[in-house]
């Protein structure tokens, strides 16, 4: 399995395969058989092939069979090891932990050729709603510190496998990239007793020339300081810490405005490969008011080099108020 | 041109180009040709492709005409504008500041088809010594708090361009990577009252798996929290706060190292897209002791996905280990 490193300058975790290893020959560039349906792990029927599922969307049947809808199975190939206690210790001047977490997959269909576009509102929000239960239930294991929903869609965003999935981690730290935000958003909260994201969130609504759309409890925008070209985020209207905390309706709505979002770039930028991750507040978090939780999306458009690396500073090559008029200006139903 | 704008939660700056922003179309993964000496505008003879030189390696003739070895050039497509004083303002919660620096281009060969592996040392100490040379001149301008080398090779890596050349950026602020950087050195600093790179280097040395080579002043080791499978990186072995600062015998011990390592990985990983980028003290920085510029190398082997972009985790398929075994084990002159 694998351990988790600290760097000692920065405080940034990895998480590094410190048995099989991957060689150097293995990196090399091979073109993917994307289009592999025959052998697709996650198809129906092939049940077998993933490890046994822990929640499931069915109408009829019983677990591992083949009559699902959506299923949520760990991941056959996890970066962290669901069992062991954690261990922290020090190597020299070092920091590390043993690699334990939670890794899981939620297939989002039985259709190997469907994705979030051409999925339903009510599968938009079982999804979601998956999503939500396998965090709360993640929340409860007193090992883990923070839960991270995401997507990979498309080689070009680390993507393995073309069946649709999004994933699950549970990680036993907060990572720095929440913790940063956390940080930033509670020192704007202690001064200006208000959350940064509502301020946002008004700011947006009364400039009006970044929201890509909206329905009543979602906007979704370009953000002011986007990291990359056609990135958005999408952003509860009311002040909410978690997204597990999503009532019914909110979750039916979160469904839709993510499908729109998905496909306005799909339709706009070629069906681009891209990324999505949900920020949401720690397990434990002693500050409610000044974090918000929020999805942000990015399509891989660019190649990050030498100058991203090194500084942390991102070069934008297209306005993210030119980037909202080309995604509000396609067509969706 | 362009705008830095900073993030309001993380404090993080992008540079957003305002004007002649790239639309959709534009993204569309043009199969970049590559191999197209006869249109290069770095190869000898077409230095009117170019913006006029602003220093350059020649045996003999004059500025701008084609008797060169070493070309250094302004960006003709700049990611910063050298003209103009910096102006900051606030845009109703967000901070900006207009898109004011430098960016050069160092054309590190007259030959379309060589690269660092096929430099002499003497080409390589006169490489590294117009990155100092640039760095010194830059840093008296009272406009920039930061100039970074970097060096993108192959179009995974953001190269544009196949003739072998980096860059130089000057900066209107301290980049956030390099401002947690002074912030984790201090802090250990502070408390040990040693520098923490000095630290890793001795534990490096004792340990002696990870260091991949090293010469009379330079060692190169694959950290032992790399975010990257094959990452390494170069330090001084004596305590240096500023790479500009080496005096003739260093710049010809880095080069030589440099050289080998990019070598190395091209050997190992069949020619693999990378970045390096030189990390080195801000123009002013008032606690020299808790400091020490480096270089980070990264072969690009791998994708970021929605985990990595969502925590700042790193999942590294390679132990540090197994990857200094592997790039020592290859045969170099």
């Amino acid at each position: 399995m694998g351990e988790l490193r600290k760097d000692p300058i920065l405080g940034r975790w990895v998480i590094v395969k410190t048995d099989g290893s991957l060689k150097p020959e293995d990196y090399e560039k091979e073109q993917r058989v994307f289009h592999q349906q025959e052998i697709c792990p996650f198809c129906p029927g092939r049940e077998d092939r993933t490890p046994p599922e822990i929640e499931a969307v069915r109408d009829a049947g019983s677990p591992n069979d083949s009559d699902w809808r959506i299923r949520v199975v760990p991941n056959k190939f996890p970066a962290l090891d669901i069992s062991g206690e954690i261990e922290r210790r020090g190597v020299g001047i070092f920091d590390m932990s043993n690699g334990i977490g939670a890794h899981e997959v939620v297939l989002e269909t039985r259709d190997h050729c469907k994705d979030f576009p051409d999925f339903t509102d009510q599968e938009m929000f079982e999804i979601v709603g998956k999503y939500c239960s396998r965090t709360k239930d993640l929340s409860k294991d007193p090992r883990f510190k923070y839960v991270l929903s995401f997507k990979n869609y498309g080689a070009e965003a680390g993507a393995s496998l073309e069946h649709a999935h999004s994933q699950i981690i549970a990680l036993p730290m907060v990572p720095k990239y929440v913790l940063e935000a956390l940080e930033g958003s509670d020192r704007y909260y202690r001064f200006h007793g208000r959350c940064i994201y509502c301020d946002i969130i008004h700011q947006e609504i009364r400039d009006k020339e970044r929201i890509v759309t909206e329905n009543d409890d979602f906007i979704c925008f370009s953000p002011y300081a986007s990291r990359f070209p056609f990135e958005s985020w999408i952003m509860p209207k009311e002040h909410q810490v978690r997204f597990c905390e999503m009532n019914d309706e909110q979750k039916y709505g979160l469904g839709k405005i993510l499908k729109e979002i998905v496909t306005r770039n799909k339709l706009c930028l070629s069906d681009p490969s891209y990324n999505f991750f949900i920020h949401t507040a720690p397990i434990k978090y002693p500050h409610p008011e000044g974090y918000h939780w929020h999805i942000e999306i990015i399509p891989k458009l660019t190649n990050m080099a030498g100058f991203e690396w090194g500084t942390g500073f991102y070069v934008v090559p297209t306005d993210p108020v030119v980037a909202t008029r080309y995604l509000r200006d396609i067509k969706v139903n």
